[in-house]
Formats: structure tokens, C-alpha cells, sequence
């Protein structure tokens, strides 16, 4: 059962989403940050994703090709900050149909009574640019790829 | 004559400087993203800026250690997300005395009638860390570094 929950306060520039999941952190951490993983639960229901780079260390890049099935190509990427197993993932993030517009992005994984608890928190550059990932339909695209990453970390 | 601006919105998580510098464009970006350049300004008058690192590209990796006449030091480090010659460049900067606080900075570059107009952009991971950096003193050594640009710049 997904709890997502999405924090967008209206005039400021960040997003929170915070989720939890039914595995340990050190599996939840893997597969945020295994090039493999990713791209079996990222991204829409209706879409295939290609890791075409991910590093996840201090300077290591990552871009993520998404194709749906009408031939629509999405692609994403940045760099990581930090990736400090299993507990924290900081990187950017900009999406290639929009150049120019960065948010960063910081996960944190916390294990309570065997689940693993993700907060999800991203600023924007600008509360319009925030604004307009909202409208862009993320919040169920979110809830997808969160619900693909608990088909995922089912299977073990 | 210094004409620096520092905006910051109570309750938001940016901080925006603007400020003129009486140079074309070219060099104040290469005074940004040069490891020299950078060393003969950046940070308080009465400290003394290393920089360990600086790798202006996609995923390059930035550290400078400051180290003033008392024999306190400061080191600060990030990743480029990018660096656009000579108009952009976006980092993310953590301070090593607050480990893991990141803030996004987006640097822009603009000329007009011969000067160069740069706004400087930072969004922050939470209110709470924006309102720390500019309880830190921040403003102040935000002019003096862009008060010793100014001088480097002169220099040609």
C-alpha cells in the first residue's frame, strides 16, 4: 500500500515527498543508486528508461533516457553531490526539454521497525520553476516510479 | 564603487546578490573558473584562499580552504553542473563546518555598455539553512570577495 505523500507549500521553492517501503535501506539504498536497478522501476508505468551513465559518488554524472510507447523521449540528468550508503544521495537534476532549469535533490533513507522511510526533498531555482514541475504532472509520476520501486524491491 | 544587492525574501529558501563589475564578461568568467584567478580573491579580506580543486565542468569537483591570520580555517567544497563559457555556471557548495547542508548556486553573466551584470542565485535545502548563512555573516564577505575581484579585475 503506497503512502506517498507530496509537500509542495504554496510561494516556496521546494517539494518534499516522503514515502516508505517494505525492505531494508541497504536494499532501498541499492537500488537508487545501481545503474540496473534504476532502470527497472524508474520513471512512468507506460515508459521505458535507459541508465546511459551513473555514478554514484562525489562528481559522478548520471542521465536517464525515458521512451514511452508513442515514441515520446524524455530525457534527465545531473551530477551527484554526495551518495553516502545507505543513508543520504544529494545530486542535481535538469531535464533536457527545459536546459538551463536545475533543482537539487536530496534522499534520505532512515530504517524504523524494518521498513525504510525515504524523504524525498527538492529546490528549485525559482517558485515558478517549482510551480511548473508540479503542473507537469509529477506527482503521478512519483507515484508510480515509488510504486514500480516496491514491485522491485519485492522481488529481492 | 560597489553596488552590490542582497536579496533574501523572509521565509524562502534563496538568497540573490547581483552586483556590476566594470570588466567584459570573458575575463570575470575566467576569474570565476580559474584556479589562479580564483585564489587572489575569493573569500575575507584577512584570509588567505587555497584552491585544492577546481574542474569547471559537468561533474567536476571544486574545494577551497581559507585560512585566516588567526590561524582559523574554513573549507568549502561542491560539484560543478555545469559551466557555459562566459555566461552560467551552477555548482552545489557545502560548507565542511555544517557537513552535509548544500545549497544550489547558479551564477549569471551579462554584459552591458561594457560592464558585466552578474546574478548570483543560491537556493538552500531548507529555510532554516538560508537563514544560518546570513546570520554567518555571509553579506559581509560577499562584498569584500566581489570588493578584491573588482581589484583583480583592474589588474586586467
Amino acid at each position: 500500500m503506497s503512502d506517498l505523500k507530496v509537500v509542495a507549500d504554496p510561494g516556496t521553492h521546494e517539494i518534499v515527498l516522503t514515502r516508505s517501503f517494505d525492505a531494508p535501506r541497504d536494499q532501498v539504498f541499492k537500488a537508487f543508486t545501481d545503474p540496473d536497478a534504476v532502470a527497472s522501476w524508474w520513471g512512468f508505468r507506460d515508459s521505458k528508461t535507459e541508465v546511459a551513465e551513473l555514478e554514484a559518488r562525489p562528481g559522478g554524472r548520471w542521465r536517464f533516457v525515458g521512451r514511452d510507447s508513442n515514441g515520446g523521449e524524455h530525457a534527465f540528468h545531473g551530477v551527484y553531490h554526495d551518495a553516502v550508503a545507505p543513508e543520504r544521495i544529494v545530486y542535481t537534476f535538469e531535464y533536457e526539454g527545459m536546459p538551463g532549469h536545475v533543482l537539487l535533490e536530496t534522499i534520505t533513507f532512515e530504517e524504523r521497525d524494518g521498513r525504510t522511510h525515504m524523504t524525498d526533498s527538492s529546490v528549485f531555482q525559482s517558485v515558478a520553476d517549482r510551480d511548473g514541475m508540479l503542473a507537469s504532472g509529477m506527482e503521478s509520476g512519483a507515484a508510480e516510479s515509488m510504486d514500480q520501486l516496491d514491485d522491485y524491491l519485492a522481488k529481492g
